[in-house]
């Protein structure tokens, strides 16, 4: 730590990993200047762009904990211990997360994001705001700022799923991999206010979901008492956004579908046609890095679709990954860089693809009852053999288990479970010892 | 034909598939613009763009001809009737692509896209040279070249892999989908000389392949008794781009890996450093319009590598299937780019995946004897039983089955085959009735 070096690091985005990943390079003794191409968000009150409610998971606690500032963040968020799943009926399942004690926290983006800003600063960071990349020169790690040219030792670009750098490397070097793909769903916020007296209408420390197979509806709680919701809804069809027209056409939707939320829902249909609907990104791409001049970060290496509530935890990760590799290697940033991404990719495209299956379990599945036996046995299955069976939800979020292991872990356990499910009267039998012990020789 | 319309049309690229596409829309009534970034190649020498040898074969023939030029192109092209495989030893097996009759036709790239372009200024296309689209406004269907704008009624972007039009989608509008991938491998034009009085040095009708597992040399006849030869090399690793450093390392690769073609290429050494190393990308997209305002054709909308032979006649598959729509939906544009993108999509994704696959096949098993043998049993039951078993390469060079249809039918037969070819002793009795049976009945 603490490692005097006279290298400039200019970092593109002052948003959640740029700001992260500012503060371990500036306790490493590195000069660094991030560039934002918004204006301070301390400052002014504006939006700090996609705003579906984040979730903080172990991989993210240790990110912000290897920066010194879990503590900070421990005081505004709120734990979630598990589903609180809402049928069609109005009637509630509860799911939770993981084992006693555990618990994914939601917390609010923006003031995430001024703590880690603020924090950087503390570490000697320099943010400019209002200053938007136009362009890279990478041979020189030079970012153009409009008439401005800034060098630097290396330049990390922390700009998000539409980043400028990476559209560089895309037009200017040769073999660039890319893609980008979109789901068929959008989403857009909605809110559940809070009760008198900041009171919360709906159980607090969970995460709320209404399946309806083929889309859903989820609902996060805020430090005020309110719920932030998202709507995850087709963008054509029969129950789209397409097919809301009205706000009568919203308020009915609501009725027939989610009839439960719609009565702490004062504001539905002017929010709903109000807020933008977003789209949902995947984005995949490689090499990460030119040389040692440019690395690509966060999501602008690799966006994905928020149904898992990694996409924070993960670029967080990216920063203790990194950290790592600097008190490995030094100097070395030509080493640093490419290690850096042989190592990221195979687990981010394994968080992409965790992503994307939780999106089809969290819209299809988490209703039905045989998905909530399945649940119920690998939880049982985990206490009494919490070496043997670690449930793929807890590996992604409980544990530092790289993704790409934990993908592959969850597809044995999901081969094992389908055998599992298939058996006679399971229903009656689940817990039994000849299950039991079919799982076990499976796995063994 | 001839309707009368007039709606302006602006063609982006004068390559192959937008000079093609210009003499149907002109020959349909309507004004065609072309913009070409380059310079007009018929005055001034210079390379048109990619430059691997082009085999025509039916699909782009029948684009040819539904455009009255099949018959000044077939002045120009060499009938190659089958595969000449030269072994490491320099010894020689013969494969025929087709039936008797059947061939695929070298064609120089330059020749063809000079006459195309002399053949659309021939049907009223004005076409613009040394301009390059530096933007598009989409909703107003304008072209922008630095200054000047240019307003149309419809554009359509004919302008390559790399296509300006295309970035405009990706950056502009929400949900396209798009990758772009590479190879491992790069290729390298090299070339095999005219003997005296341009004698052709090696058999003329056909397409020669130097097959080596992992890479290949092949070559194509041009008119002048030379052949074009293409060297498909990986970038990085043993054998390599990467490992031949020296006029002398090349030499010697030669003579281990490709003994009988070195001493018919004199300018071997200097050849290889001088000319480029070029990639070789598939992109995939979606959308490929905008409205009734933009359409993306040929590599635009779905480049590919080459080792079908098909990137061309894909493309000018493309325009015949443009042309049928603008028969039956009139000046109904938003429905033909709308229809065109939803019937193209499939056959472009599949031919793709059908090139990617014939990359392995040419590279890894063109030289082997079962690989030859399952050639020869496919060959005889053809014969036998035309309309029951038409091989997947007659169906991709020799009809115009969508080629969807054909890769479905393609992996049909090849599951059949594996299983053939398992048999005990299937060397010897390949063409007993036993065997037929078998086949016949896996298909019916």
């Amino acid at each position: 730590m603490n490692k005097s070096s006279s290298k400039e690091i200019i970092i593109l985005g002052a948003g959640l990993v740029g700001s992260l990943l500012s503060i371990y390079l500036a306790r490493r003794g590195y000069s660094v200047h991030i560039y934002e191409r918004r204006p301070d968000m301390r400052k002014e009150n504006i939006s700090a762009g996609r705003s579906i409610n984040l979730a903080l998971s172990d991989r993210g606690w240790r990110g912000l904990k290897g920066a010194g500032i879990e503590e900070e963040i421990r005081k505004v968020a709120i734990p979630m211990h598990g589903r609180v799943m809402h049928n069609v009926k109005g009637e509630i399942t509860r799911q939770p997360y993981g084992e006693k004690g555990q618990a994914i926290y939601a917390t609010s983006r923006g003031i995430l994001n001024c703590v880690l800003m603020t924090e950087a600063e503390k570490n000697g960071v320099e943010i400019h705001f209002n200053e938007r990349c136009t362009g890279i020169d990478l041979e020189n790690a030079t970012a153009i700022f409009n008439e401005k040219k800034i060098v630097a030792g290396s330049i990390f670009s922390a700009d998000g799923a539409f980043s400028t750098a990476r559209l560089h490397l895309q037009l200017n070097t040769d073999r660039f991999e890319y893609s980008q793909n979109y789901l068929n769903h959008g989403y857009k916020e909605l809110i559940i206010p809070a009760g008198e007296g900041n009171t919360f209408l709906m159980e607090k420390n969970a995460l709320h979901i209404w399946p309806r197979g083929g889309y859903m509806l989820i609902a996060l709680p805020n430090l005020d008492g309110s719920f932030t919701c998202t709507l995850f809804f087709p963008f054509e069809g029969k129950d789209s956004f397409d097919s809301i027209k009205t706000k009568d056409d919203c308020i009915k939707l609501f009725k027939r579908i989610f009839p439960d939320a719609l009565p702490l829902m004062p504001t539905l249909a002017e929010d709903f046609f109000n807020n933008p609907t977003g789209s949902l990104v995947t984005v995949k791409c490689f090499p990460w890095s030119f040389k040692d001049k440019l690395c690509l970060m966060g999501d602008a290496a690799h966006a994905i679709v928020p149904f898992y509530g990694q996409g924070m935890n993960c670029g967080f990760e990216d920063c203790t990954v990194f950290d790592q590799l600097l008190e490995k290697y030094g100097d070395d940033w030509d080493t640093i860089f490419s290690e850096f991404q042989n190592l990221r990719k195979p687990d981010t495209d394994a968080i992409a693809e965790l992503a994307y299956m939780n999106f089809i379990e969290m819209r299809d599945l988490v209703g039905s009852q045989k998905f909530l036996l399945q649940k119920k046995i690998e939880a049982r299955l985990h206490e009494k053999y919490p070496t043997k069976w670690l449930p793929l939800y807890s590996q992604v979020t409980f544990s530092d288990i790289p993704y790409s292991k934990a993908l592959a872990n969850g597809r044995l356990q999901e081969e094992v479970m389908k055998k599992i499910m298939k058996l006679d009267n399971i229903e009656e039998k689940w817990d039994s010892p000849e299950v039991e012990k079919m799982i076990l020789n499976h796995i063994s």
